[in-house]
């Protein structure tokens, strides 16, 4: 194949340009590219990156409503929707524009010489992080500009000082492009090389694990499933050279409704959470796919109203025909699991589109059944119903490591929750309570994150101003004289607004 | 096997008293007890955890000198050596005690609630680090104290609020047995439980591993060889859920002579670089393992001195009869690798002693025969003699990760090691100047790392501050009440000496 097209969500056939498919050649054309134009940019001021950044974000801007309709021909979602995750996407670059300035991210710090010590004289010792070198970044399909070509893990790439190699997710070949253009133009604009930023598309697996196989790339930024997150860690790990893979790949997101809350506002809940499960035809990492509570009235009528809502709930169109297809046969195979009844299923649609459920369980067989706690993709929920407390901390033990873990409580119920907050913290990477798990906010107490197999590496987060620390390692320099220091470590850079550990003591 | 005692390095025979080899079940039973500890452990306050790091060091000394003389006996390392890592090794838990105190490794975050934002209010976002959960350490043997059984990798595990099971290292169970002891004795009068802290002996590799399969288990921490430590990651790649495996292993550290400073000093460089690759029988991490210079008159100056110094060198008992096997191996592979030739072997002596040893070989003998960069533990360096700058740049392109990169120089070869900074950066953890590698200060600015393989991940360090970092993770809170938020997040702890980054400005 040298060519492929872009398929339009809502109706499954081609649509718009054709886009040659890149090659083998093409991957260590822009792995060579990558690592050449490493040195320069990593020596960029920390005001020219986030000028660099800001500029891809005006760029983004400025392609206008094209980008808008090409997603929204690509991916079927929204247009309110996709013009709201374009003000993220650009809300992200311009964040890490602030982080880059502001320095922390460097973790200056500076243990002066004491050539008077016994026994020993302290050398010079002073440390800085630099980047990882190129980074690939694989774009997601549920965000086909959030998580997609200038998304979190490019700007936070891209923030830590390493060129990025895209590669670009098949079902957004052209909002794809229309974005690669932007940032290119942004390089461009801001007179950096033009490896700093590449980009690569086609259909097959091939070329990404062809790219995460090149020696130059350093790191990999990787948001979808589960079988293809681990199959590009096993990919790294058995490189010459391995290399790190950030995979945010699957969680159910357990919902715990505690029985206080529960008795109070069950309906109310239950209504609330088939919002939250059926928005964006639940295609958020973060979706709320298992609910858990302790059986009774209150949990009766939570399900009872997230029924009605769900049963109600209009078929969407989902991203691609094969997220669909996975949708459904998860759907169905968890409709045949032992012990599990359908409560509502969401009104039906076209071939292209998914109708929510709503299934219910018992705790005994959710743990008898590792298969229940898998993440199904799209709007599709099970109420795990406890006996009791103890049940309850049976089935959060038992379950595997999540992005998000949600606690619905009223005041009487914090010594419950208190007393569940130590397990929850080793299950997840966000706790909330009283809300939702989707709607991720971009900021700098965000982790996305979690426990495998929420994703491979749960020392870190793929949204927020953190998740830059996934490209950067230490490096200390040892009686290095002062020209031969880089420039954020001589004494005459200090007060240059970064903070530096000096001694051991942090100094603003 | 049930029983097994260590031997004596000088003599190569059983000495002290038998120990009972751990089985399986003891695996099983430390694990359990570790992770029965760990939310206790964790919930220790700062003061709490700082003051039983301070418990350790103090019962450590309390053991007086059977420990130095238990060490001597199993390492074959002199007294004042012992001494002097003794010093180390308590000053290292001392240095973790006030970087507990301080609080900078939470990284604490607070994004306050944004209730009037538009379109959308933001939640109230507080992030900590959390300590991963259990870890296994393995001692090293080149360092019975300062990286065994109290070592960096406990300290810094300890100080990030894991527990720790030690696999203590068979080359010294005496002096491994002391330690422990004195930790227990440390963990009993903190009154921690019993479970914070762990250690299993026994002579065969299986009990490491079933140590690292054990599901509790969360990260591992190992100082030693490429082929142990990459064993290791594989079991723990391998597992239901994988873990990191921070593995420090293999370096032949380059030193680097630049042609001024070779001119104006190359015999007393090369006198004092005989002295840094001979001290301590050459069994440093951070052993000058190869010298890159321009050939000339002042390489063949430093040369010389290297070899006369080398050539009197007296043997030296090295810390195990397979770590003496494996260095008389690596010298004779390196006598007989085309190209290569011996400048001087040091004064030969019994069978568990090694003799140093030096080489002399060309650029282009280096880059063709990869095997000449592969460490050889042990005082044995190769000279690596260049035509000019360009083939120098093209042999340390040709080099694998290293932990160290030694540059000698004078002002007038700062233009050359400029230009060469950058690609020695991406090739080890720390750069020195016009000193030697061996000596690892353990401070806040250290690096103990580098790529790969001098570690299995280069985004941290095993010696100084830095290395809690490790046994971290980040957890977020969205929404919690402040009775149900972690203490040092709640609004009446700001203040409380912790950093913190208030909606992204660093607040003392």
């Amino acid at each position: 194949m040298t060519e492929f097209r872009s398929v339009a969500a809502a109706t499954g056939e081609p649509t718009g340009p054709a886009f040659a498919v890149h090659s083998p050649a093409d991957v260590d054309a822009v792995c060579a590219a990558a690592a050449a134009a490493f040195d320069t940019y990593r020596a960029t001021t920390r005001e020219q990156r986030a000028a660099f950044l800001e500029t891809i974000a005006t760029e983004i801007l400025a392609i206008g409503d094209d980008l808008i309709e090409a997603a929204m021909r690509e991916s079927g979602l929204p247009r309110a929707r996709l013009e709201g995750e374009r003000g993220r996407t650009v809300g992200q670059l311009r964040l890490f524009a602030d982080v880059v300035r502001k320095g922390a991210w460097q973790q200056l710090r500076i243990d002066p010489a004491l050539p008077d010590r016994q026994p020993l004289p302290r050398p010079d010792l002073r440390l800085r992080m630099i980047p990882v070198g190129p980074v690939a970044v694989f774009g997601a399909s549920n965000f086909p500009l959030a998580f997609s070509t200038a998304g979190g893990d490019t700007a936070s790439a891209l923030a830590a000082g390493c060129p990025v190699v895209v590669k670009g997710h098949p079902a957004h070949p052209q909002t794809g492009e229309l974005v690669a253009a932007a940032i290119a133009r942004a390089v461009s604009a801001c007179g950096l090389p033009a490896g700093v930023f590449g980009h690569l598309v086609g259909p097959s697996n091939d070329l990404g694990a062809a790219l995460v196989q090149d020696p130059r790339i350093a790191a990999v930024g990787f948001t979808g499933s589960r079988g293809g997150g681990l199959a590009l860690a096993k990919l790294a790990q058995a490189r010459a050279v391995p290399i790190p893979v950030y995979a945010e790949m699957s969680s159910i997101n357990p919902v715990l409704l505690l029985p206080h809350a529960l008795k109070a506002r069950g309906a109310a809940l239950g209504t609330a959470f088939a919002g939250s499960l059926t928005m964006g035809a639940g295609q958020f990492c973060t979706n709320p796919g298992m609910v858990l509570a302790i059986a009774g009235e209150g949990l009766d009528a939570f399900a009872a109203a997230a029924a009605e809502a769900i049963g109600a709930a209009p078929a969407q169109t989902m991203l691609t025909g094969g997220i669909c297809k996975a949708y459904r046969d998860g759907v169905a195979a968890l409709e045949a699991m032992p012990g599990v009844e359908k409560l509502a299923q969401g009104l039906a649609g076209e071939a292209t589109q998914g109708h929510a459920a709503l299934f219910r369980t018992t705790a005994q067989a959710f743990i008898a059944e590792q298969a229940m706690g898998h993440e199904v993709f799209g709007a599709s929920s099970v109420i795990v119903a406890c006996a009791d407390e103890d049940e309850m901390l049976s089935v959060i033990k038992a379950l595997e490591g999540q992005l998000t873990i949600t606690l619905h409580i009223d005041a009487a119920d914090e010594a419950l929750a208190a007393a569940l907050l130590p397990v929850l913290e080793v299950k997840a990477g966000r706790i909330l309570a009283n809300g939702w798990p989707t709607g991720v906010e971009v900021c700098h107490a965000m982790v996305h994150g979690g426990p495998f197999p929420a994703t491979s590496d749960p020392r870190t987060t793929s949204v927020g101003s953190l998740a830059i620390d996934r490209f950067l390692r230490p490096v200390s320099y040892q009686n290095l004289s002062g020209t031969l220091l880089p420039p954020e470590l001589r004494d005459e850079a200090f007060g240059d607004g970064s903070p530096r550990l000096i001694d051991g003591t942090l100094t603003l």
